[in-house]
C-alpha cells in the first residue's frame, strides 16, 4: 500500500484491532503501529490480511503516512502510556494535526492534555468508545470530547465505524470541550455497574430464595429481554444462563464468584463525592465487586455468621413478577442519579451537555444500550432543564407504580438474608427523595453541638445562621476557619 | 511575657483557642499568632487574659519566642492556607525544628509535606485533633504521625492535653511516619458520619413510624445512653432531644434539615475506593447529607412521589429495644469496614498501625468515645493480625445476636417507606460477608462476554484464567492492555 491513510491507530489490543477492522470494513484507509512491532506483523497477516492497512514499526514511519491534518488514534492502556505516547509522537506533528484518545482515560487527564496539546497548536479529542470487543468490530457507541475544530475533520469517520440504531442515526454525538466526552464515558461506565449488579442481585434471589436453575432463569430473562427491561445485559445474561460448559452442566456454576475492576466505577464515584451529588447504587456496586474479591475472607464469615436460610412459601410467578418490576425501578434511580452526576458536572465544567443526544448514542454499541434509553432521551428532548429524571412524567408513573414491587423486594430479600446492596441503595434514595424533612436536622443540632457548625431554621429565610450554646459552656465562637 | 514559649500555635479558630486555653490550663507556656492580628489581640483581652500565653502580630516576632528545637502548631484551614503559611515560617526556621499541622489535612497532603520538610532537614507532624471545640478545651483525642524522631519534644505537650480515659490513660498516641495521623483521624471522621447517620435513621423511624415526640425520644436516648450503646454522640441526642426553643416548644423541631459537611467523610470514601475496601455505609452516610442539601428538589418530590404512609400497628417498646440492638449491630459492622480500611491502608503505606491503641485513645476526648471502644481495644490486643472485627468473639456473638434485629428494623422501614441508607448498607454488607458464593459469578461472564475479561472456576486453582467465546463469533484475543 502506497497511498496515505486516512487515520492512523496506535495500540493492538483487543479494541484497537477491532476498531480498526471496522474502520477497513468501511474502507477506511488505517495506518497501524504498536509498540512491540511483532503484534502489528502477526495482525497484518491474520485478521488484518487484505484489507485497507497498513503497518508500521517506528513511530516516524507510521506517522508519515497519514494524511494532513494528522489524525491519530491511540487505543492504549489509560495513564502513563497514553501521555509516554504523545511524548513520543510529538517530534513528528504539525500544527493542526489531531490527536485522538480512544482509551478509557480519567476526565482529569483529558482536560490537562487538551490543554498542553492545545496549547502546542495541536488538536485532541478524548473519546469514549463503548461497546467492548464486539462493539468496537461492528459499531461501538462513540462519546467524542475535546478541541471542537477537530470535530468536522474526524466526525465522517467516527459516524462511519459507530453503531447504528433506528433509521441509520449514528451513536455518536459531539460532547464539549475538554474532558466532556470521557466524563460521560465514565458515567456510562458507572451506570454499566449498577446495570450489572443489579442483574446479579436478581439473580441471587432467584436462585437462592426461589431455588431457580439456570435454565429456568434463562427463561425469565428470556421474556424480560422482550419486555420494557431489553438490553443488551438483559439478552447476554439470557445467554450466558443458557451456555452449558463441555459436559453440558450450565457454565455459570463453574464461574468464580471473585468479580474484577479496572477503575472507571470508582472514578465515577470519585466524581460523585466531588459533586456532592448522591451515586448510592453505583458506589454499592463497586463496592460488591470489592466484597466479592474477598472470597476466603466470606468462606471463613459464611461458617461463623448467623443469618436465616432462605425460604419462600408463596407462589413463584407473582414474586418474579415483581422482581422484573422492581428491577426496572431501581435501573430507573441508577440512572436519575448518573444523569444528575452529568448534570452537575456540566455545570460546573461549562460542558452544556445535550442530555438528550447522550441517551440517543447510548442506544446502540454500547454495553449498557436498551429500549430505556429511548424513554430517556424523550424525557429530555421534552424537558431540556429537567432537574430529575424521576420528574419526567413517564418515570414518575413508572416508579410510582412498580415502587411497591421494589419494596417487597427488598423486604423480602432482607428479611431471608440475601444481599441486595444496590435494590436497597435504590430505594434509601427514592425514600429519601421523597422525605420533604429527613432526620438531618438532628445531624445539625450534632454538629452544632460539638463543633458550633451552626444550623439554619425551619422559621427564618435561608442563608441565615444560628449557633445554640447547647451546654451553656461554650462561647459564641462559631466554627467558620477550621475545617471539619 | 518575656520568657521564651514552649510551644507556639498558628491559627486562632475554635480550635486554635481552646487548644491554647487548654494548655496553659496545663502550665505550657504558648506563643500564638493568627494573620488577622486584630484576633491576636481580642483573644489575649478576652479569653487568653491572664494565661501563660504571648500574642505575636508577625511570624518573625511568634518564632522568635519559641524555645529550641521550636514547636509549632498550626491550627488552619486544610488545603493551601497550610501549605501558604510553612512557606511563611520557613525563613525563620533551623534544622531540628518541628511543625505540626493540627488541622484536618487530607493525607495524601501530609505524606507530601513530611517528605519536603524533611529534605529541608525540618520534622513534621501531622497530627489529628478531634473533639471538637469542647474537646479541644478539656482534653481532646490526639493522633499524631510523620517524623517519629520529633515525636519526644512534643509528647509531654500532648500528652497533657489530651483527654484521660480510665487510670489517667492520655488519648493520644503515635500513630506511624508521614500521613499515618491524618489517616487515622479521617477514619475517624467518616465514622464519625456514619454513627451520626445510624443515629438521625433511628430517630427517623422513632418520630415517623412509632410517632415518638422529642421528650420521648430523649427518653429512649436516655435509657441507650446507659448501655452497651453509651457514646458521646448518643448522650448530646439525648440533651439535644430535651432542648427547647425560647418559646418551650423543642428546639430540634425548629432546626433545618439540610446537613453541610467539610469533605473529610468524602475523603473516607475516596480512600476506601482507592483500597478497595468495602466502606458501603459511610458512603452512604455521605450521600444522606448530599440528599439532606437537596431541600428543594426533596420538597418537590414529596408531592409527586409515591409511597407508603407509615403505620405502626404492634408494641412500640420491643420494637424499640429491636431498633436499639439493630444500631448497635450496624455500628459493629460500620467500625468493621473503618478497621479494615485502616489496615489496608497501614499495610500500603507501612505505618504498621496499632489498632489497639487507635481504639484506645478514640475512647475519650473525640467525638465517636464510646464505652463499645474497649471491646474493640480488647479484640486487637488479643489478637493485632484479627483480619476482620466481625471474627472477634465478642463481635461475632454480638452480630449474631442482633443481626435478626437490624433485619426486622430494616425490612419494616423499607416496607413503610422510611429511608434507612445506613442501616440496609450495614446489613447488605453483613448478608454479602456471610455469602460463601456471590452473584459475582454471573458478573464475571457478563464481563467476559462483552469485554473478554476472563474468568476463573471454581474447579480450577486461583489465578488461572479462562475465556469463553460466547456467542461462537469472537476470537481467542482476551482483553489484557486494553483498560476497561
Amino acid at each position: 500500500m502506497n497511498k496515505q491513510a486516512q487515520i492512523g491507530v496506535a495500540g493492538l489490543a483487543v479494541m484497537g484491532e477491532n476498531l480498526v477492522l471496522n474502520m477497513a470494513d468501511k474502507r477506511i484507509s488505517v495506518a497501524v503501529y504498536n509498540r512491540t512491532t511483532s503484534k502489528v506483523d502477526k495482525f497484518l497477516a491474520g485478521r488484518g490480511q487484505g484489507k485497507s492497512i497498513s503497518g508500521h514499526h517506528t513511530i516516524e514511519q507510521f506517522v508519515a503516512t497519514l494524511e494532513r491534518p494528522r489524525k491519530i488514534l491511540m487505543m492504549l492502556k489509560a495513564g502513563s502510556a497514553v501521555d509516554d505516547f504523545i511524548r513520543q509522537l510529538l517530534p513528528y506533528l504539525t500544527e493542526g494535526d489531531i490527536i485522538i484518545d480512544g482509551g478509557n482515560s480519567n476526565y482529569h487527564d483529558t482536560i490537562r492534555r487538551s490543554a498542553e496539546l492545545e496549547g502546542k497548536g495541536l488538536l485532541f479529542i478524548g473519546t469514549g468508545v463503548s461497546g467492548g470487543e464486539e462493539g468496537a468490530l461492528k459499531g461501538p457507541s462513540i462519546m467524542p470530547g475535546g478541541s471542537v475544530t477537530a470535530w468536522p475533520a474526524v466526525e465522517p469517520i467516527f459516524t462511519a465505524i459507530s453503531a447504528k440504531v433506528g433509521n441509520n442515526e449514528p451513536c455518536c454525538a459531539w460532547m464539549g470541550k475538554d474532558g466532556a466526552g470521557h466524563f460521560v464515558k465514565m458515567v456510562h461506565n458507572g451506570i454499566e455497574y449498577g446495570d450489572m449488579q443489579l442483574i446479579c442481585e436478581s439473580y441471587q434471589i432467584m436462585k437462592e430464595l426461589l431455588g431457580l436453575k439456570p435454565d429456568d432463569m434463562h427463561q425469565v430473562f428470556h421474556k424480560w429481554s422482550d419486555g420494557e427491561l431489553s438490553s443488551y445485559l438483559i439478552d447476554i445474561t439470557r445467554d450466558i444462563l443458557a451456555y452449558k460448559d463441555l459436559d453440558g452442566s450450565p457454565m455459570i456454576d463453574r464461574i468464580l464468584d471473585t468479580a474484577g475492576q479496572k477503575g472507571t466505577g470508582k472514578w465515577t464515584v470519585n466524581a460523585a463525592l466531588d459533586q456532592g451529588i448522591p451515586l448510592s447504587l453505583i458506589s454499592e456496586s463497586v463496592f460488591a465487586r470489592c466484597i466479592s474479591a474477598q472470597k476466603e475472607t466470606r468462606t471463613t464469615a459464611a461458617a461463623i455468621l448467623s443469618g436465616p436460610t432462605p425460604s419462600f412459601s408463596g407462589e413463584k410467578e407473582p414474586f418474579i413478577n415483581a422482581l422484573g418490576k422492581a428491577l426496572y425501578c431501581a435501573k430507573i434511580v441508577s440512572y436519575t442519579q448518573g444523569y444528575n452526576l452529568m448534570r452537575s458536572a456540566s455545570e460546573e465544567h461549562g460542558w452544556n451537555l445535550d442530555y438528550a443526544a447522550i441517551a440517543r448514542i447510548w442506544r446502540g454499541g454500547c454495553i449498557i444500550r436498551s429500549v430505556f434509553l429511548d424513554r430517556i432521551a424523550e424525557a429530555y428532548h421534552q424537558d431540556k432543564t429537567l432537574p430529575n429524571l424521576l420528574f419526567a412524567p413517564y418515570f414518575m408513573d413508572k416508579v410510582n407504580s412498580t415502587q411497591n414491587d421494589l419494596r417487597l423486594v427488598v423486604a423480602t430479600a432482607t428479611s431471608q438474608g440475601i444481599p441486595v446492596p444496590c435494590l436497597s441503595a435504590a430505594l434509601s434514595y427514592f425514600d429519601s427523595l421523597r422525605t420533604a424533612r429527613l432526620p438531618a436536622n438532628l445531624l445539625q443540632a450534632q454538629r452544632d453541638y460539638f463543633g458550633a457548625h451552626t444550623y439554619e431554621r425551619v422559621d427564618k429565610p435561608r442563608g441565615e445562621f444560628f449557633h445554640t450554646d447547647w451546654t451553656g459552656e461554650g462561647g459564641d465562637t462559631t466554627s467558620t476557619a477550621y475545617n471539619k
